[in-house]
């Protein structure tokens, strides 16, 4: 039985690497950058490289490495990634590409799909079998685990949660193309934006967030939990979206828990509940006590999550 | 290897029975009365006396059947059914009692969910792995299959999409207790009433529909199919609210394909056409092609499902 398992985290800036004991215990981590010059070519070698030099490194062998995960910034289906913008790659066939680079096995992901993983091992939902993880970030992420196995959708969009449509009225469009997703008023991005809108909508009223250069979620949470009144109801408006949209996501799935991560969460126990307080009301009956909590893994997440896959395959 | 196997949907009034091939080829189906007086204590021992008789007449074995499979009006979880209020039942524990009475593995599941494994097995989604199944009937029921297997919930609530919440206006509550759930637009007593609402808002409009007693979805579906306006409307009002939810849906299980069954799904084609003319507007970009397709099995999808219940196991 191999010992070892390794998760990596591909982001457009930073691969986060760790090693794992394959009990869920994080030996190492460790960054290295990503480069994306020339369509992210060097990105898989690196991180083939990163690999094998931690196992001379560590002295640890080949047959005692159970395999690679890595989570990726784009769909992915049986190891393929369709597009990842962010790595300036097109269609890439991860699975045999690294595998090959490495002589390890590799397991595929999407970057939020395993983060959620990631909490369900060892973080948020750590011990449950379903759940629903959102990460409230720049966009807005999740990933939907049924019976212990990741939803990855028939196109490797299972889980893309911040694309559910919510909003009829609001004529800026999502990066996605469409409008009134829920990423436009669940994301750090979105809730600055109501933030701007609810100060120019009252321009008299006084709040700690007015004058603010460029007002961000963390400033409105902060200023909410000083009780500023204006922030506590874009607070109101963000939890309602969310919270509606999560009842009916589990009117789909019917999770034992929620779990809210991403930065926005870092806001914490107020987040959980303004948020529980709307999905309350929104919910079936029988999913109404369905616990929400916040994420526990941070930017580790995905890493945790990457090193699942092997494990689970 | 057992030859046989039983599926066995439970209703109000009429207890649906099949004798299945395990291949799925139907030998036999047949009847019975749901007795529903002294809190329905008889309906178990009526399915197990049924199935005995069947095997009876037709001389098989026990050993040559592979268990009998059941589907039922509440939430299940783990063989047990926590109430099911159109038998007359509080919390039971059918796969224990069934198993007992007839001397056979039982497998249990939600009627809506079990009739969504039925299309997947015999019928529109016939060999895909992943599906939305939605039954627009009385109410709105579903069932969400990620990956060949139904999507349970830890409440028993997995595929409950008729309640997820999709209007903040209309004032009447749901059956459920909840208000604004997609059940009260999309089943066919929620499109009556938006021809009520639509005949009332317009009074000095003509339509096909107007002066019908009791106005039906399949009225207004029959109208629209002749062209007349106002039906036309109501139409287009229901599909628009079905899209939207479905939508949202696929960004969480991203399936292959949606299938649309139960009693206003007879309206056919057009149905199909109008629900994915808005589906496609709200869907995710990787889910805008998702495939919309048509019950086929009709009344007999509980009794195909319930008998895949077996097999699954």
């Amino acid at each position: 039985m191999a010992k070892y398992c390794f998760g990596i985290d591909v982001g457009g800036t930073t691969v986060k690497c760790g090693l794992f004991e394959n009990d869920g215990t994080l030996v190492d981590k460790w960054e290295i950058v990503t480069r994306t010059e020339n369509e992210g070519e060097n990105i898989l070698p690196d991180i083939a490289t990163a690999v094998k030099s931690k196992m001379q490194e560590k002295g640890i062998a080949k047959k005692d490495v159970a395999g690679i995960g890595i989570g990726l910034p784009g769909p992915v289906r049986k190891g393929v990634v369709s597009v990842a913008v962010n790595l300036h790659w097109g269609e890439k066939d991860v699975e045999k590409e690294l595998g090959e680079l490495s002589g390890l096995p590799v397991s595929v992901g999407n970057d939020a799909n395993v983060a959620a993983l990631g909490e369900l091992w060892k973080g948020g939902a750590e011990g449950k079998k379903n759940a629903i993880v959102v990460t409230l970030g720049t966009g807005v992420g999740g990933g939907i685990i049924i019976e212990g196995k990741l939803v990855e959708g028939s196109h490797g969009a299972g889980g893309e949660i911040g694309h559910a449509h919510v909003d009829d009225d609001i004529e800026i469009p999502c990066n996605c193309g469409n409008t009134g997703c829920l990423e436009q008023f669940a994301s750090a991005t979105g809730i600055a934006r109501l933030a701007r809108e609810e100060l120019a909508a009252h321009p008299e009223e006084e709040s700690a967030i007015r004058g603010i250069d460029k007002v961000t979620a963390k400033n409105v949470f902060d200023a909410y939990k000083e009780g500023d009144v204006l922030s506590a109801r874009v607070v109101e408006k963000f939890a309602k979206y969310l919270g509606k949209a999560l009842g009916a996501f589990a009117a789909v799935a019917d999770p034992e828990v929620i779990v809210i991560g991403g930065g926005v969460s870092k806001a914490g126990d107020c987040l959980v509940d303004v948020v529980a307080k709307y999905y309350k009301v929104y919910a079936f009956s029988a999913c109404k006590n369905t616990q929400i909590a916040l994420a526990r893994l941070g930017n580790d997440a995905g890493m945790y999550g990457s090193a699942r896959l092997v494990l689970d395959k």
